[in-house]
């Protein structure tokens, strides 16, 4: 990883804010002020200020969100309604989604959830008519890429680093042709050793897959949730598997840290 | 209702923190400073500051989430397992656990939901044993009361408020015979009128069966969820339907109020 946070551990862990300027977190944090107290630093090296200080929910807004199993969370494919619990299924999308309902009642958002098990880049591309530019979504938060990393190294499919970063490429350019004034948030893919599926063999193929996110991230102006640093942090202090018990899927646990760094990371 | 709550409104909803004092507040919030700042006073007059100040959940606790469908949400019944996802469904309990398993990932916590869609008091009743007794909770979260009216309302169920609180009393009764030293959290059950299954009729006759939960949770000393209050502040300030569309069963804004309130109410 090219990127290092300072995270600080009170009763329970911190995160790096990236962008947020102290003055903003105080007014939009959701963090307890126990935990404000001991932030030893803002953390501005991986976000740029003028992207999302301040926060990016609009009124009307619609906000997709894509990806893989993580995303998907079990939701219910047959009715993929906005706002919907069952549309949501159970993971971090859910908790941002219901969060983000709660505290904007008078905003008319429209949240969706479009993400499928299993899926890699090129996956997203062929049904990214339907399941996003039909949509029009103003804010699209993607995370995708361990499939692409781990489908190749099980034989399940033929995918190089470079094949990754020219599929997702491809997706934000179509993405940005056919809605230029989305905002895109692109979600570090994460992995962490010591579980029933990751060994410390992932550690270094699988950086070559979150650098390229990383990358495209800055060439897009994309917001950057960088999930491999807050698990990373939270390992330090609780076993691996408490928070992604086969090193991909997280936990209950893991999909809240998850779902409370991307809230503070969007302010 | 006998009791009332003063909210106040910033940019989004603040609950009423009974007994929370405003030390012990400012120290576990997970609300913003933003929030903070303008509330008006820290009601006590609902719950007993001597049971929840400071907190409840203590290391390698069992919480066991007991009701009807609004806990339900949707849960894998055939998987029941302890803080997972699929088992938890969509709904309150899910956001509640998640938060708890984040929060403290040292102490073990093991978190199950039992609720069952449709389940009126008997029917918790009979299948107590199975479903919260074998699972020696440490503390017990029940909502249960709507189905209680509701089926009785469209001749479904030859209920009563006197059947309900019978059947109630003895069903705590029980609990605290078998688990002397649980912690009972009792919560309010709640309707919005305006909505697609409840208008003013319902108002009246159900305040009987609130005012029957309320009157158990002082006699078996347990943490009280006023839940009706919290719905009402917020359709104070949007529509009834955005929180409980049919009146009922909450909407993911309603669910994650729910959330807040709960672990705002257990300290």
């Amino acid at each position: 990883m090219t990127h290092s946070h300072a995270l600080s551990i009170g009763n329970y862990i911190i995160f790096a804010f990236m962008s947020i300027s102290r003055r903003n977190f105080l007014k939009t944090s959701t963090f307890s002020t126990a935990t404000l107290a001991s932030i030893p630093a803002i953390i501005t090296s991986c976000i740029k200020p003028d992207v999302n200080a301040g926060g990016i929910i609009d009124s009307n807004n619609v906000l997709l969100f894509q990806g893989d199993s993580i995303t998907d969370a079990g939701r219910d494919k047959e009715h993929e309604l906005a706002n919907n619990a069952g549309s949501f299924g159970n993971g971090y999308a859910y908790i941002i989604a219901s969060n983000l309902l709660r505290k904007y009642p008078g905003k008319n958002l429209a949240l969706y959830n479009r993400g499928i098990s299993g899926n890699k880049v090129y996956q997203l591309a062929e049904r990214w008519e339907k399941d996003c530019l039909e949509l029009k979504p103003d804010i699209l938060s993607i995370l995708i890429g361990v499939n692409d990393y781990w489908h190749m190294r099980n034989g399940r499919y033929e995918g190089t680093p470079e094949i990754y970063e020219n599929d997702y490429r491809r997706l934000l350019e179509r993405t940005k042709n056919q809605l230029p004034e989305i905002q895109l948030i692109i979600c570090q893919p994460f992995i962490l050793k010591n579980t029933t599926a990751v060994d410390e063999s992932w550690i270094e193929p699988f950086e070559a897959y979150q650098d390229i996110a990383r990358k495209l991230s800055l060439e897009f102006n994309a917001i950057w949730i960088p999930f491999q640093e807050v698990f990373n942090e939270a390992a330090n202090h609780t076993p691996e598997n408490y928070w992604l018990p086969d090193g991909v899927h997280p936990s209950m646990a893991g999909a809240q840290l998850m779902a409370e760094a991307w809230l503070e990371s969007i302010g």
